[in-house]
């Protein structure tokens, strides 16, 4: 059928337009019609506004843009158990094949088979109705509002992270990177557990934000040394668990020897080069390291740590902007300024 | 040599007087000389005060009671590296054999040899001075007082139940009993990454306390039914992790009913009866179920919890007395007032 | 459509006769046909056989029998990739709903919406074509035979349990019960990584069937004493994990003083009554102890244990009938003979 | 006191005589006296003989060499239990400080503190008697003999990867490199639950007895793909678990493409440079990662692999030399003969 939405071309052409998808608004027995309230503007959406492609993810038909967003049941297949029309719902936006050995195993996040939202050449979510499976759909508890739960997206890149950390009562964490990103992960590890979070980073302004909360020690890399600052934090003894966010090369050099004998490293920054691996030193004190591929399974947990005040995501919401202005939304996220965090827009 | 202690002889002959211990005022190489500051009753001085025994162990000997302690370094054997003259500690009370198998494989708390403080036929720690094993001592970060110092113990309970419950960042948990350990045990599960902790208990005035923090639903059992409080708070699927700290059997018939598929129970209570055992129940969710033991290695990081401020125990404290009123202290703690939750010593 | 199967109406009434099914014999998209090869007989089967129920689960309407089966893929879905025509295969009975939240989190068989072959209402696969998802479809190593293929089933649930006892290599672990069940769990234990496992049972001829592998050691509950035998084999230590299949309330009386500190205990037989639960003695051994309800997600390395060697359950078929005399094969399976283990029926 | 060694005092400079050790023929309360009776040559100890150093580990001072031991007790200190005169033994080589953190976290291996036999400057047990901590001597099984004993130690080596390995049952392995330890994590691997392990290699002669295993498929490097290999034995799925023991950079390029989403690697081998990392292959498939440093807490359970005959390593021992002719062993060692896989020195 055809839907308005905020079509992607060619990098820089964007434009609120009517466009063909291939659904009806008719929900199948196993899904639901909703109605989408906020959308939140993520790095990827940016990129592809830029640079038309994500890596070998090129955007050849034109595309709707998003995919972090709240909004409201409409309609309800015949199936659908733990929704009804009128709840206020967010959306997981990446579709397994749900027969497929991966999700099988409980990691349908790793199905090749997965179409995620606004990945070429699958629609996003930047359009007034869209039909999803009932089972990706998440009911807010009434403490959410919508525009936190347009956070719930890049919220569950941290907690999936701190999950796969493995993280214990009272660890120390070190992490690289203060971007959104980063500042997802730094939350969720302190809400998983952590006592403390030392996150290093050069962006000051980032760092500001994060050095609100008392248990996180900021480290300015341009002026400050992060393996001394670990050494204080924790008595010499070294950090519990290593998060790599920033996307760098760089905190591959520091990260095996700011991290005590037995800690675990979890990698979620994607770097375009390949760093040197210190494999004798992860050895000596056999560090266990992983690597996420955005998340599966923790978005009701995610909704739950949002829902009793655990993690305030709020004051990461930089500006709101109605759908007619999409494409300001979008031109004011590619400014990159060092003060915005999360550029929403309004349906 | 002879100390000053505060010696039980028999139930509720209790005084502070001069008593041989086997011990001398000079650490060995791996030992430490402790200025003792501040020791908390537990639960257990109060019942050898008012019963000379729990279950096999019996007071037969004139005993130094206290194995909450904090205080200040005075002397480090001539090995010891981590420590210094001064340092404010606090004090780990059972000491393993190290060689032992259990130690070895890291559960030291489990090895038979352990010597613990104020467990007869081991003296405690209610006494101006005494020497410990420096791996046992650890230095109190310059936010947590001595007070909190020994508050440490009771804690470590909670953070290592919390820790064997393999909590996930955003869990929901479902705590029986409100007492003291109760209370550590709450705390600890929303510090080691639970959205929400629902604790049940007949005690009104703990459960006041508890109900404090946003994150814990208190269920009155008088007036409420937990199967109903989780089943809303849950959505119907049950809590993630289920806590027993309340000593009785009664939990044991709920416990597998409000606990989801895959969830976990930590059992903390020591019943006096055998509780019957639901063998079905536990498979058709495949539960896991298990216990604890006092604790081990979670002492560091419980005073990374204290010291970040992840958990604040100061408002545990109802009444703080000074050594010569250890005596007043030991009758107020009998009593047993439904308002209180920690009664102190200080040195 | 009509099919002909060994349908089973009341107790002891089992005829092989025709049967209106709600299947067609035409696979949908993600579904194969299957021409049933052998289906092997359990003690499920012979249950209902002889009483009509199994608990709740009461045959009301004629029901088809049998859960253990091989056999040939006769067509294919449109989607289905990893399974052609011709190829030899065995088939997981229990069809979870694929969207579940079970599903999704990887433990589809605690998904109370399962359908499960031969368990009232739903039909069993003793009949000569069967439409079944591709992905519970599992295509026979050239090394497995039809026969071992039917064996699977059964041999999954060993090899379930063996994977929640978190077995390390080297381990000793104890077995309460020599069935069928506990055969395919001591060699399922063996072949997990345990160097000894210990067998306790008043059967003799099955203790005698297990006792012929080197690293199996039997203890006839008749003349032997289970405790000693244990501390013997691991020099006073206890052993590291204990499995429980006999279905009695029996071994819980043991299993708390065989298991060493940190052990772990696996719960697989379902007993009829609640036994007493001796918390104390998990808690100061801190043993961890879970339940398994059939299996998931081992279906592969089921087959890759039998197909590479490292299980043999050949000698466990003791004997075979022709379809044409099902009924037989089940009189014979309901005469509970001491030295038979598997009963199977060739199609 | 004086003993008889051989004493390595630079690289080739190898001989049998008297050289002052600083211990005495007189256990402490918790060590054992031990009449050494075998003693196997370690890739390290020829390395020290060759080259006179392992990276920083330099023999400075005359050194006896030898760490893979067995024996029988001779004397008991005090306090020692589980041992007593006459006992057949094999023995930790690895000494940590058993007080320290690493220590009481079950992790002594990574004890900065840790003395090790034959590590510059530590002795050597290639002398006729030798003192050990009692806990780190373990009894030999009667079915397992003093040729045996001295494999315990790099067997150890094995099963300590195989137990990081988190080997689920029915896993398929690739293990990179078949030299001595590549061989003991093989036969570990396949004993700790893998149904299947693929060794690659260039040599020949290690693939050819490694290939006398049916569960073993040898892939030779100079002629065979990997990669194909492993599609067409796990159905194009992948491995779940890699092990590295070659010691070379080459597999760093391939374990990241043969390992299945959610596999498993351990690092066991050090290589002299750092090999380019594959982050994003990583983290696509979330593989997680560790490494291996020695042992710890795996002695009993190699040596109930031993004695129940899961692990033979008996075929493993290509020729024993008298003590008196231990420069001859240490010459053969050196000759590196593609198809020596280890001597022994017995005394």
């Amino acid at each position: 059928m055809e839907v308005t939405g905020v079509v992607l071309e060619r990098p820089h052409s964007l434009s609120i337009r009517k466009i063909e998808v291939p659904w009806t608004s008719e929900p199948g027995p196993n899904e639901v019609l909703i109605a989408v309230n906020t959308v939140g503007i993520c790095g990827s959406d940016v990129h592809y506004y830029e640079y038309g492609n994500i890596g070998d993810f090129v955007v050849r038909e034109p595309m709707i843009l998003g995919h972090e967003a709240s909004g409201v049941v409409r309609k309800v297949g015949s199936a659908v158990k733990h929704l009804k029309e009128g709840d206020r719902v967010c959306m997981e936006p990446g579709i397994p094949d749900f027969m497929s050995l991966q999700t099988l195993r409980g990691m349908y996040n790793l199905d090749p088979a997965v179409r995620f939202w606004a990945t070429p050449p699958v629609h996003g979510c930047l359009t007034p109705e869209i039909v999803h499976p009932a089972s990706l759909t998440y009911r807010l508890p009434d403490t959410v509002s919508f525009a936190e739960g347009a956070l719930v997206e890049p919220l569950a890149i941290g907690v999936y992270a701190a999950k796969k950390a493995k993280i214990q009562p009272g660890d120390i964490a070190v992490l690289a990177g203060a971007g959104t990103i980063g500042m997802m992960v730094a939350y969720s590890a302190l809400a998983a557990g952590c006592a403390e979070v030392i996150v290093s980073d050069f962006a000051k302004e980032k760092l500001a934000i994060l050095g609100k909360r008392p248990e996180i020690t900021t480290v300015d890399l341009g002026s400050q040394d992060l393996m001394e600052v670990v050494a204080e934090r924790t008595n010499g003894r070294g950090a519990d668990v290593f998060f790599e966010a920033s996307g760098s090369t760089k905190p591959f050099d520091t990260m095996f020897k700011v991290v005590a004998p037995g800690g675990r490293i979890v990698l979620v920054g994607m770097p375009a080069e390949k760093p040197a691996f210190d494999v004798v030193a992860l050895e000596v004190k056999e560090i266990s390291l992983t690597g996420t591929f955005r998340y599966a399974n923790v978005w009701d947990r995610t909704l739950n740590l949002l829902g009793s005040g655990k993690i305030d995501v709020k004051p990461l919401i930089s500006e709101t902007y109605p759908f007619e202005k999409s494409i300001e939304a979008f031109e004011r996220a590619a400014e990159h300024r060092p003060s915005d965090v999360k550029i929403q827009i309004k349906l």
